[in-house]
């Protein structure tokens, strides 16, 4: 390592960019100098660590065992070799793209691929009831092998399936479970209507009770009401649970009829033969963006009768006079009945998360096998070390790790909801699947298009997958949960916990209340907003708080904000007026419990080697959302030269993320013939993607 | 309009959320009343203009005539009209969806189309030649026809076509204009190469003069030299310009060989039959993300032999005995060569635009038409009035606006180039159009994900063709120069001009230089970097100078960068190490350029009405960009409060665009028969999305 001694006529040069040039241009000479010293001195601390000629020939890491970090990341990783196995010996149902397939060829493909595994001895429902990490770890692994089968089997086992068992009673399951975990009953979740998606209590399809027979008489009323978007209704559905509000009519005999709300209630829709029953008219919802394996339909109902016994009566039952009774109010009966899309955000979280790790592979290995321009008369360099790749691809790789960790421990929280069953853990649950999904499933969305453009012109090539990614997992961010009202729903949650203990106690000691919960992420004194060393902005407790800084402020002034224009404005009114400010609380919260799951992985990790990695991909993960919120900008929690020490400290971080980018996606560990992308593969050349135009490989 | 009287405790409530909390939590009561005053006083001047009910019922812009905003957007209107209407009757060429579509299919769909305009009387390469503006404008129309039939257009005329009117001399002119005009003569811009994309420079196909028969010898050395993603190569393709490195034998008969660097040469592909030529080996790239009514081919030469005067030799040419003879120097003649490329990056822009255009249209008249919640009690609200749906849809729909008059400019601007023939002219459209190609089409890219998941679930519906634009538009960001290369390839052309002021003065004269150069955009005082008020933040004269003050800022100490960097590193990893820094640059100026344009434009529109919708959309525009970037906070350009007001302004005007949202997109004329989108139609109503799939409207 040479370092060059600084003349002050360097430093000159060196520091003046960092000053306001009019500034300097107004200043007597004598005085420009010492201001250029002091400059100087508080750079310094950065002086080491960008030093050339790390800084731009690469700075590196420690090579790491992948097999090391791969079991850091997974201790279910013989799940993943049993069920990419079972795909092995089966080429023909892993093609090398879908764009050439029609929808019904894609459907009956993705059918084939279901139906191999349950040959195989995998029985999702069983994983579901009995062992839900496995269950959220197959919609991970499946993503690669085709996003519509695990959609597909979503609503089979997610949404169908756990219908019957989350909102029905023991009948139900018996009559059932085993039927839909074969897929000899495949199901629909007849949710979503023309007009309504988010907002579910608007529902409008009608399930009258007739006194007399004993049944439920289930109508469309309406064009809006058209049962739409429903999976697996267009071809395979043989039966679906329906979303209808609950009509009896009232026990006075008044002749007036009582709507109870939106209920599930199991629906016949098929025969045997495939044909639908009489006054089930189905239509397919047609290509799609993507996910065409999964048979979409719409659905109208005219006048279907069905036994009483098929309402799913966990929550809410009506005996033969008509009798309603519910444990619930109505309001926690809707949430209860609302509850169970919380395991499918869990898997849908999970199902992105795997693309994502996919999508970063391919594109990281491409990068580093890529070469592009360099020095003059030098060999070309690798576009991965261009700082422009590095900013584009670094942040997803560090940021697909912390998702990671994060999701890990959803998942376990969930299982803990089911287990336990206390209200405390199902309503965090609830709070953070919701978050995850929006947040995680729009970062996927758009690391999916950087990712494309990062691989340029081969990254159009359709065997090379992104955009049949991009395409299926597009959807992601809108079902079960459009990702801007569940954020909503996040932000509606902290507020209730906040008002929760500001509502008990008298104006002084709610203040006292306020210190005290404040006091982990007050503004840092101006020594600490102005400290630019690596070593404090790499330190954990620092970017600790100043992300839970971020959300306490957010959550503090939101709560100020709705209190001050409800009052003149109506609660609807007010939400919306401080929607910005709502959706900016619930991503920054997100992004602070991210971080804290981040760091605990970190720590838990044993191997010194995989923690520095780990280390740095966390750093990276936390500053650079610091850097991108301008709050702390205009807070003065950090200054200005401080975001700018973050920017330069950013850019050595992701070049040290550089050094170990192709292992740290090794870690990933997806075999090739499940990621199948000729670009991405760990032989790292061109040959494969050469063959797939028909040339051999060796011309 | 009723204002209600703020006690002092109500204003404590009001202005308390914009002070850090510990502050006031350790403040005396009295003192707190000052603190409170002073920022009340400071926040009045916003007040007005967010006072209730206005601000959340609502604000309104005066409704314009949409037909007099299509003129002030459009001088060739009846253009447009003329195009259309000749697919009106044509609807077997406009089928609802692609997806279903096989490549083969879609290709043979987009010859008939091409073949439909050729037949209606249309001449692409004639408006290319004598009216320019017509032939982009047809780029813009075209696009929301089918994409890929720009695309292949684009390939014909302004590929193909453009190489032998541009690189050619007259002879190649004459012996193929008409055949390539009437599509008689499919062609091929053969290029980009396997390993070679960005870098054509480093090409590696070898043309080698064989002085004995007095031809080109044309030869793919090795795999990488494989000619790929060549459209028009795949079908229909009869020749190309193929690019290859002159090699010619030494005249002083050393037997060595001379390689004059990277030329066009015209070589035959296909027999008439259809046949490839012997030693030319075609293989169908296959799928791509979308554009698949593009046939792109891979080909391989072996020997392919071509008379001398193939040669495109308006740059360099060689006689019968191997003499080469340039005008130019190497450099001169190399960006000669690939300056043909700048009329393909004006027509991307324009195609860009279109797709922008069509789908904020579709994304607006949805979100206008779709309900969803509401106050307790009352109707849905439209989904365009929550905040959260303007914050994402304003903004680009007063782009689409500020990129149509900034789009208009380079096309007049490409036109007075080619008439001049002006060096100063050339260089500033190349710069112009490498930069404004950049980021339309990531504008676009982002624009199109941005919009689909606004339209929800019925926007994954393939019918309403975000998906299709998106798939097919992605590639925009890549092909005719990778947008991360064109930004720097616009930051390199900044900084020439920089330097060449810079270097021909004394240290002394240069600073004056400086001072002059920067006075237009010199940091405001205090006094201007502390003023909220809405009538400064909309004034033209402080978003210019804001704009222009950070492009300056940027360049500025770039050039410090790089001066102090490449001494140390030399040029290539000093030019590196600040790829951020360029890349921001380059944005930037952009960005200023566009407003420059932006507001010209609305300064020439002579209609009152249509006027205010403008000057709302530029300031969203403008202020939208300074509110993002956080130097202008680091450089205390904006003060804290001036950004939070910002904020709060641009709430108000993207409320304000709402209100005249639809005539806005109205404005923009498509006709329904071109925009298909079943949910963006002129009924706003979900007839049409019934219908497809096959229930009739009314139920």
């Amino acid at each position: 390592m040479h370092r060059r001694v600084s003349s002050l006529a360097q430093t000159t040069i060196c520091k003046y960019a960092s000053l306001p040039r009019t500034e300097l241009l107004n200043m007597e000479a004598s005085k420009r100098v010492q201001v250029l010293q002091r400059h100087l001195a508080a750079g310094d601390t950065m002086t080491d660590l960008l030093a050339a000629p790390t800084a731009s020939r690469g700075a590196s890491l420690p090579r790491f065992d992948t097999a090391v970090m791969e079991a850091t990341l997974d201790d279910l990783a013989s799940l993943k070799e049993e069920v990419y196995e079972v795909f092995r010996h089966h080429p023909e149902l892993l093609p090398a793209s879908l764009e050439g397939l029609s929808k019904d060829e894609h459907r009956e493909l993705v059918r084939q691929q279901l139906l191999l595994l349950l040959k195989a001895g995998f029985s999702p429902l069983r994983f579901y009831v009995h062992d839900i990490r496995k269950y959220f770890y197959l919609g991970e692994l499946l993503a690669l092998v085709d996003l519509s089968l695990t959609v597909k089997m979503g609503v089979q086992y997610s949404l169908w399936g756990g219908s019957i068992l989350n909102l029905g009673t023991e009948k139900h399951r018996k009559a059932y479970f085993e039927d839909i975990d074969k897929f000899r009953l495949p199901g629909c979740f007849a949710m979503t209507e023309l007009h309504h998606g988010s907002n579910v209590a608007a529902l409008q399809t009608e399930a009258v009770l007739d006194v007399a027979t004993d049944e439920w008489i289930i109508t469309t009323p309406d064009e809006g009401a058209l049962k739409w978007w429903i999976g697996n209704a267009a071809d395979d559905g043989k039966a679906a649970t329906v979303f209808a509000r609950l009509k009896v009519p009232a026990l006075d005999g008044s002749g007036k009829v009582e709507d109870h709300g939106v209920h599930g209630i199991v629906v016949p829709l098929r025969a045997a033969s495939g044909q639908s029953l009489p006054g089930v008219d189905i239509r397919d919802c047609g290509y799609k963006v993507g996910l065409n394996g999964v048979d979409n339909g719409a659905i109208r109902f005219t006048g279907v009768r069905v036994p009483r016994e098929n309402l799913l009566d966990r929550f809410g039952s009506v005996d033969s006079s008509g009798q309603y009774r519910s444990p619930y109010s109505a309001s926690r009966r809707f949430a209860a009945t609302l509850g169970e899309l919380t395991g499918g955000r869990v898997g849908l979280t999970c199902s992105s998360l795997g693309i994502l790790k996919g999508a970063v592979m391919v594109a990281v290995r491409y990068g580093a096998m890529r070469r592009q321009f360099g020095p003059a008369g030098g060999p070309e360099v690798s576009v991965l070390d261009y700082r422009s790749q590095q900013e584009k691809l670094m942040p997803l790789l560090a940021s697909a790790y912390g998702i990671h960790f994060t999701t890990r421990f959803l998942v376990t929280q969930y299982a803990e909801a089911k287990r336990t069953k206390e209200e405390d853990v199902i309503a965090d649950v609830h709070a953070l699947s919701a978050g995850l999904k929006a947040y995680v499933t729009s970062y996927t969305a758009n690391a999916l298009s950087v990712c494309r453009e990062a691989c340029g012109g081969h990254g159009y090539a359709a065997v090379n997958r992104f955009g049949m990614w991009r395409s299926d997992h597009d959807i992601f961010q809108t079902f079960e949960g459009d990702n801007t009202v569940l954020l909503q729903q996040v932000a509606g949650l902290l507020l209730k916990k906040y008002k929760e203990r500001f509502a008990v106690a008298p104006v002084t000691a709610t203040y006292r209340y306020l210190r005290q919960w404040a006091a982990d992420s007050l503004p840092p004194n101006p020594l600490v907003s102005h400290d630019t060393s690596a070593r404090h902005l790499r330190d954990p407790a620092f970017l600790t708080r100043a992300l839970r800084y971020r959300t306490g402020r957010l959550l503090f002034t939101l709560a100020q904000r709705l209190n001050k224009h409800t009052g003149r404005l109506g609660q609807f009114h007010a939400w919306n007026k401080c929607l910005g400010h709502i959706l900016a609380l619930a991503r920054a919260h997100i992004e602070s419990v991210m971080y804290d799951h981040f760091i605990e992985g970190v720590n838990k990790c044993t191997d010194a080697d995989c923690r520095k990695s780990l280390k740095v991909m966390s750093d990276v993960f936390a500053l650079q959302r610091i850097q991108a919120d301008v709050m702390f900008r205009n807070d003065d929690y950090v200054a200005a030269e401080k975001v700018k020490a973050i920017g330069r400290l950013l850019e050595h971080l992701r070049m040290e993320m550089r050094s170990v980018a192709v292992p740290l996606v090794d870690a990933f560990n997806i075999p090739d013939h499940i990621l199948r992308s000729p670009i991405g593969l760990q032989s790292q050349d061109y040959s494969t993607y050469v063959e797939v135009v028909g040339w051999s490989p060796v011309m």
